[in-house]
């Protein structure tokens, strides 16, 4: 009998409904803290800052089910529903028992997952009468995407995109031009917080935390405009949950349940989109699937971080967030997978590591590449250096599995194709990546910053 | 209802056996003639070049339909089928009552339609016991494909890639380096027929002519060594009718039947490939639909070549094809659309252009880019600057059925991605191309200089 590679949903099978996890967690996260008066926010407090929809999506913590507007889903199909596929070639090189699948994001238009939430946040923010969006962009992945979703609902678009990134990938600054937005290295002289970065580290190659801060304020400085944010946030990964409802059904093609789902970690978005629809039947239904996030030893805040309130920006603009963090000062080394260079962990996340519902790894860069390239030999697609922390978790478990003897079922989000990072592969091949474990007394130096915030 | 946007068929209905047009012509093409003698070559005169079984697909004029191994329809599941795409964007965008539809080739893995042979070639190689392999490559789409073939069948490679591509896109040499091919820039001092180029030409650019010169000389140095080509030949164009075969599917999904096929023309085999499946039933069915062949004004042999016997390469060593040429000699213009830039047509859509069968229209480089730019923003993928020449001839033809008020329907092959292209779309965007048309007396010049060779 032929066997099936990839296991495909018609078009008509993309959810209508993100999942909202809040709903069904029993302990649910602690609440978004206003900085100055340490209140709990309400959605109002948001509406200065983001669309009011997103706010309200932000802090719901009572419908499990929210509807996608009809015009997101009719973007959805420029992609979706994406490929849910069967590692066959992979399992053959590591000569597992472990049956491995991978969830396609790489297939959308802007080469990520990042588009699932884009779409959404640039409609919204068209739907309420804004004309003008801020964003960061870290390995450039978001900002891509948002580019892309705001030309589609006729957005004008700045995007802050962190310095180092912006000089490793020229090719990533071209699309966000080809889809016609502003792009800006972070930090940059256009706003008080870059100027204040700038003078005090000339040669600063930047940060998520920066550049957020940066975007946020030449959103609260003009007019019409608000504020969009691509990782970290509730909301962001609520719309990423077409992912893992999308391979809830696609593993029911298959005839299988994963009993361990991976995703690489930044600030949660895409591990959150694969995981939570199937962390669901853990709570609800008595599955004993593990969810694992992996995340760089360079960034490893859910693994040495602590859990308390911290800012989600360099600067201090955003709310206090509950979250597993290395403090909002840190700085990360320059690894290549730039989307994970992120001090702080979204606070549903952050609740479910302290639950013990979800579990955390950490990943070494050359392991990350090494994985990479078996990745792409065996399986043919190059993976984003994130994603390549997700396959290189997703070996190890492989690989204990054939010690164990044990034919485990592994899913792992492959969140984007690594065809504009091919500079990181170069260096690779190269011999010229090495690995950088942070030091403890860097960690407790910025830990040690957060006192007085709340925990 | 809900309306489609992509057509998709299930991995089952990959096609089983290829659509050899040949056998269905009613003027077959000319023989492939020996230089020395002028004698008709039979399959057993390629064998010392390329493998036995593409030898006799090569020179196959009886079977219209010729078996795809089961190890290389396994290997197509890796990213076939590809979605048929309704694109409602661009129709909207230029407010035409023209259907356009198109082919999503740029989804495989390595980001274009040159897997389909790359992959039947690598096995035929693999099967008859060949252990190395050469090949030329352009804009470096062919020998990426060709690196991910030649690991999946575990054979060594050699990829000679035009000296302007080599510099232009370093992704292109990264990724093949990544699929552990071995990349030398072409002119080379590696092969006489390089060393002779560069002597004359110290500052010689490369073409395609000159690389698969040497990419053919190493082969036949090379112990156990074939040489593999990635368009212009018949068995090239013979594997890439999958694109056509599953199109014509999924327009039957859609209800439609194309009035117009378009397709870029470098070589011809992105173009044949996914019209001769339509063409069959013009020939044998009585259909009328318009076939349309892009090329790029700065390597018009379709529009302004000569029908001739002329050699496939600059230095000589292929045998003659009966091919609408510039010359072997012709060195086409830099321009981005490296895939292009070859002096002549495959003999197959040589003969049909004779026959008026198809048509064949040019576009400047600048209009191109503009389709491409328009197509991005409106369809959400940036199309390789190569697919954007079949855009463009889409555009127009979107344009006339809006003159004329008439509902055709249009159907393109989108036959690569550009994302390792930005260079170009860099350089558009910042106003530094320009169009080029070639001088009548430098087409003169060289056309010339096929006196002799057999008309």
């Amino acid at each position: 009998m032929e066997r099936t590679k990839r296991f495909i949903l018609s078009e008509q099978e993309i959810p209508t409904q993100w999942y909202n996890i809040v709903a069904d967690m029993k302990n649910k996260p602690m609440p978004l803290l206003h900085p100055g008066t340490k209140q709990a926010m309400n959605p109002e407090d948001l509406f200065p800052i983001f669309a009011q929809e997103v706010s309200k999506q932000e802090l719901n913590q009572v419908d499990a089910w929210i509807p996608i507007p009809e015009e997101v889903r009719e973007q959805y199909k420029v992609y979706r529903t994406t490929p849910l596929v069967r590692a066959y070639g992979l399992e053959k090189a590591l000569d597992t028992p472990a049956h491995i699948y991978f969830k396609n994001e790489s297939v959308s238009p802007v080469g990520s997952h990042k588009l699932n939430s884009a779409l959404a946040q640039a409609y919204y923010c068209k739907q309420e009468g804004t004309t003008n969006i801020t964003t960061e962009t870290g390995a450039g992945q978001w900002g891509t995407a948002l580019s892309y979703a705001a030309k589609v609902f006729g957005l004008d678009l700045a995007v802050y995109m962190v310095k180092v990134s912006y000089e490793q990938k020229p090719y990533r600054r071209s699309l966000m031009q080809a889809w016609g937005a502003q792009v800006i290295a972070s930090p940059s002289m256009s706003t008080q917080s870059g100027r204040k970065i700038l003078t005090e580290k000339p040669n600063y190659q930047g940060s998520l935390g920066t550049a957020i801060s940066e975007a946020l304020e030449l959103a609260m400085q003009t007019p019409n405009c608000k504020y969009t944010l691509g990782s970290v946030l509730n909301h962001v990964t609520l719309h990423q949950t077409v992912i893992g409802l999308e391979a809830e059904k696609q593993m029911a093609l298959a005839g299988e349940y994963p009993d361990i789902v991976i995703g690489c970690f930044g600030g949660g978005s895409n591990f959150g989109g694969i995981s939570f629809p199937f962390l669901r039947h853990n709570i609800l239904g008595g599955k004993k699937t593990r969810f694992i996030a992996a995340e760089p030893s360079s960034c490893p805040k859910l693994t040495r971080g602590v859990f308390h309130y911290d800012f989600g920006d360099e600067a201090g603009y955003t709310p206090l967030i509950p979250m597993f963090t290395l403090g909002h000062t840190f700085a990360p080394a320059h690894i290549h997978a730039g989307g994970l260079r992120y001090h702080g962990a979204g606070s549903i996340v952050s609740q479910l590591i302290k639950d013990k519902l979800i579990e955390a790894v950490d990943i070494d860069q050359l392991d990350s590449f090494k994985a990479g390239i078996l990745f792409a030999q065996t399986e043919g697609i190059i993976p984003a250096p994130e994603s390549a922390h997700a396959i290189a978790a997703t070996v190890n478990e492989a690989l204990k599995a054939k010690e164990e003897g044990v034919a485990k079922t592994i899913l792992f989000n492959l969140s984007g194709h690594g065809l504009i990072d091919m500079t990181a592969y170069d260096q690779y091949l190269a011999g010229d990546l090495t690995n950088y474990s942070v030091p403890d007394e860097e960690i407790k130096k910025n830990i040690d910053q957060l006192e007085g915030l709340g925990s």
